[in-house]
């Protein structure tokens, strides 16, 4: 079928290629012509702005956005201008679920119809497809099956799951009708904050790995902690890269998330050059407050949002009031590392 | 080549199959004399003690010891007695490493060699192989390491990671030296706790896409907490299962517990049956006890750890202090579910 | 000065009592009559209804509301019928500070004042004084400063803090213009959620002590947990009421949260007739939600929020998730409490 | 009474002075003569050494050991050489509790009694007394009681707990007999584990405070964290110092760790010159331990410990490996403080 992408980075750009290859037509459209030259130079069909590209597809139209969610309430507002009744408009990236809520129930009363797809796949998708979760009325999701078909990864080389038989369904292929508008971001932010835990839970295991060897680096430990109690038992000098390779085969927690810690791994052992400070979007956020509005408990998801926020430095106040409470109660100062405490210092009241 | 299985257990049993269709020679041995029947019935060599299990192999002696990590040190004095320096002892259960390192070097003064191999791979292990992790000197690693490369599941369909070229490196087959003694188990332990966290997350966020519902049952709701602010952005009834089955292919957080949930969820869309008091195993434990040991921050791994504890009413003593507390500053009495608060009850201090 | 209540639940008429004892004049009402008939007896002036209310107080008119938060708003429009420009009313409830900042600007049109109050005391303020956390207009904090003098708790018995001179502040007086609308309540909100912080800590704390006799009890330890590793070192029986009570003397955790579970705990030293199913009110949760809106880490505060999410079975489908996966990749059933492994069980998979 | 004290730093020699104060008679040993020869000046009994010290005390000897916990095994060594069946050796110091039960065994069998005896107070102990947690044999403590007395701080001007009537108990005065052997440090270790929750609980609440201006900041927001979704809420510049101060009164969180708190930000509102790398001693690690081997859940405990550790930048190699996967799956590179997204910039996969 013939549709209309707005927002030509790399994965408008790259779900483009994916549909072409698929037969649909694509009208393109992004701010910057040469990201519309390059795809039109690959067979898609280039549109001067929203009114050209409405001009260019017929009713019902379909326009597929993946811009800057920031960007989103204006560009919709906008293509709305052009539109008729029956079109259909899609968010494809990043939008808060509440938006799509009020943004479908705004377009509805223009006739117009609102798809939010939270889609997953990274600079991978392309190849792989991405995996679809969709919110919306059910006429338009019918409307654009062929599209989502394409665009997902389809069955591929993932075994059935026990107890499935006949058709695949539309989930075995990669998209799902989650819900009303909202539904597919909000799945995509559950999604996005189960990974965040996922990530967690291998980056603290990778860390302790590390630092299997803490006993043999015990004789340069400072003052600054309480000494290490049993070195015996903290002698390894774990391989920590090949032991995110050996994890890949057989194991419970393999994953694709360990594929690309093995490939990060691989490529950069020692991981220098990275300085640490680990950047969050806002599902991981968005999760953690969903959770809190339901009273639905998230330990975990909350501690690898809070472990990301400590990473750049966000719990700066709070441990300087922790090491102001210390040396009140104990007189204890913050010791440079390296530091020792002097013989016959006495440290019962040290916490 | 030949070695001795002893514990004929599910994955004793199992990892006998696998090697005897490999083509090595397995001598059995169990407590429970049907579990040798049915093995020698399938080509191994039966052992009616240790003292037979040791001349039906030749030296240096290959014995492997499938069993509960709480017999391991009596089975392991006992074999030390039949058994002749050089010979080789390989502990493939869930040991704490901690025993190993002492155990390694009990066995050493007797010219005894010690491997420790942490496996895992579950029930399904007997066709897709089990990851093995290995700790023990060079020499013995090097001896046993035809019977891992046959355990292990090989490279499988896992695609090579990008930056790897050239023959194939043991981790890239699922097995791996991690180390001296102990480092087996270490990795094990460590994978384990990784585990925890990575289900831990996946519950957790499954959890919230149930109760995505919230502002519909609203209604219902009662005063024991505060009331949902704002219902109108919790109106989705998501299919979970579905949606476990959707993130297989092509989203960020594929991987093999996701395939698991998904076979789970199939088979009993609302988990009827499952009262939800979540067992642990000791590795979850000595992962969070050794990152407190090295001052390794482990909050999501310690959070799923407790979240178990807490599933089984560990933490009932503590709710109770709390409703204790709240009672005695706010005057706070537990609500039974479906009270209402009285109209003009004032709820300034409600904490 | 002259002011009028509305709202005579507990915190209203405790205030009221207060005020009057300071000398103030206070007209009352609520929907209760009996509740304003109790105070009248006492000294105060009733009123029959808003107009009444109004009529009964001179410009600039003081209303301080202590009503529940879900009630607010409504009365709040229903006042500012019968005020004139230059009237202030104040929210001594528990509002949402948003709710604050929402309604000051649109009663700021109308030329009426808006002040939000932060209370905290719980059912000791009567003879304690409240702490009181104010935000709204500087003017109207001026105006209603004697009044805010009488309900604090004035400097009391608590040593001055070291390097404060001269004249007593109003924070060492226990009252404070904390900012602009909404920032009485934004403060009260983190003092909540430092409370829950606060008592989790003691409460996870007794709850250890409690079992500090699990190597005495470990005899009829079941297999749905691993194994007591050292019960030598876990067999103290202690009593936990009497270290409440000590730690009330001389330790750095001496609060009044301590005092109060000491109480509870002298009065029903098991606690025995308490659930355990620990109510939240709105501000642990919005201390979260704020937190994660400005990205500052609140492991802690989250996780107390957690645990009485948890208390109240919210996380049940989360572990029944976490029994199913077991079910799949272990084969692990559910053990009933008192249930004995099987000899000769392998646990290598165990997690 | 007569006693020696071991180790005269800050903490051994205040309670020496509080001692004779109280009327005890004080023989004084230090491995500084210095430290000596200033309580001698005071009125202490210096002693040269172990053998000149025991012939000093009549039996049964009673010796105070205020020593760092390293050296007490050596020096209850050297100690119990000089020593007769029947005296009583105390070590106030902050020794693992499992030390005690071992040491306690060892000494038994030489006839010597051992208590340990847990110490609270930190430098305002001279004055304020000590809070004394005690564990070891009936009869020594029975002995030492009127030493416990002294240097405890008695009733105070603490209010007594509503219920408790008669003459007043131990703990009322602040010592208490916890158990045998090890229960006194098993005991401190919890009250320090939730000391650690206190304060992290009081550092998390006021960073949020400090940064409830991050509406008005926004303005220098950069990329790498998602924008401040409603700026509008977040417009308050709080006083926290001020904030700190007032919380003293009348609240539901007052305490004396908020009395240090304010103490400490009266002083340095800034807090500037602390790093906020902020120590751990054993003890919040041993409570987490113990926890999790009796299956208690402590996740605000951990989580307290955690944060600290990352304060120290334990966290690096995780976040280092955070940074790496979204370098994979995104191709999110970090962004130096200040960087802004290009326009156009898809980030659909940011997670």
């Amino acid at each position: 079928m013939k549709l209309a992408m707005v927002g030509l980075g790399r994965m408008g750009a790259n779900i483009v290629r994916r549909l072409m290859r698929g037969g649909h037509e694509c009208v393109v459209y992004d701010v910057n012509p040469d990201a519309i030259a390059a795809l039109v130079a690959e067979g898609a069909i280039g549109a001067t702005d929203y009114a050209d590209l409405a001009a260019k597809l017929e009713g019902p139209r379909v326009i597929w956005l993946m811009i800057p969610a920031g960007l989103t309430g204006r560009v919709v507002d906008e293509l709305s201008e052009v539109l008729q009744p029956g079109d259909i408009i899609i968010d494809g990236g990043n939008s808060n679920y509440r938006d799509d809520v009020r943004r479908a129930k705004a377009l509805r009363e223009k006739g117009l119809n609102y798809v939010d797809v939270g889609t997953s796949g990274g600079v991978f998708g392309l190849e792989r497809g991405y995996c679809l979760m969709v919110g919306g009325p059910d006429e338009a999701f019918a409307t654009i099956t062929p599209i989502l078909q394409t665009i997902a990864p389809g069955v591929g080389d993932v075994e059935r799951t026990p107890g499935r038989t006949g058709e695949l369904a539309p989930e075995e292929l990669g998209f799902l009708h989650c819900g009303p508008s909202g539904a597919g971001h909000f799945v995509k932010m559950v999604h996005n904050g189960i990974e965040y835990g996922v990530m967690a839970a291998l980056a603290e295991g990778l860390n302790l790995l590390e630092n299997a060897d803490a006993g043999i680096r015990e004789a340069e430990h400072s003052a600054e902690v309480a000494p290490l109690e049993e070195p015996e038992y903290y002698q390894f000098d774990i391989d920590t890269p090949k032991v995110a390779e050996l994890w890949r085969r057989g194991s419970v927690i393999s994953s694709w998330l360990l594929d690309l810690t093995a490939a990060a791994l691989q490529g950069n052992p020692t991981l220098q050059g990275l300085a640490g400070r680990v950047s969050d979007s806002g599902e991981g956020r968005w999760t953690v407050k969903a959770a809190v509005d339901v009273g639905v408990p998230v330990p975990v998801l909350a501690a690898s949002l809070f472990e990301r926020f400590a990473s750049r430095d966000e719990d700066l106040f709070a441990n300087q009031v922790l090491s102001a409470m210390r040396l009140q109660f104990g007189g204890h100062k913050e010791l440079p590392a390296g530091d020792v405490l002097e013989a016959g210092g006495n440290k019962a009241d040290h916490a």
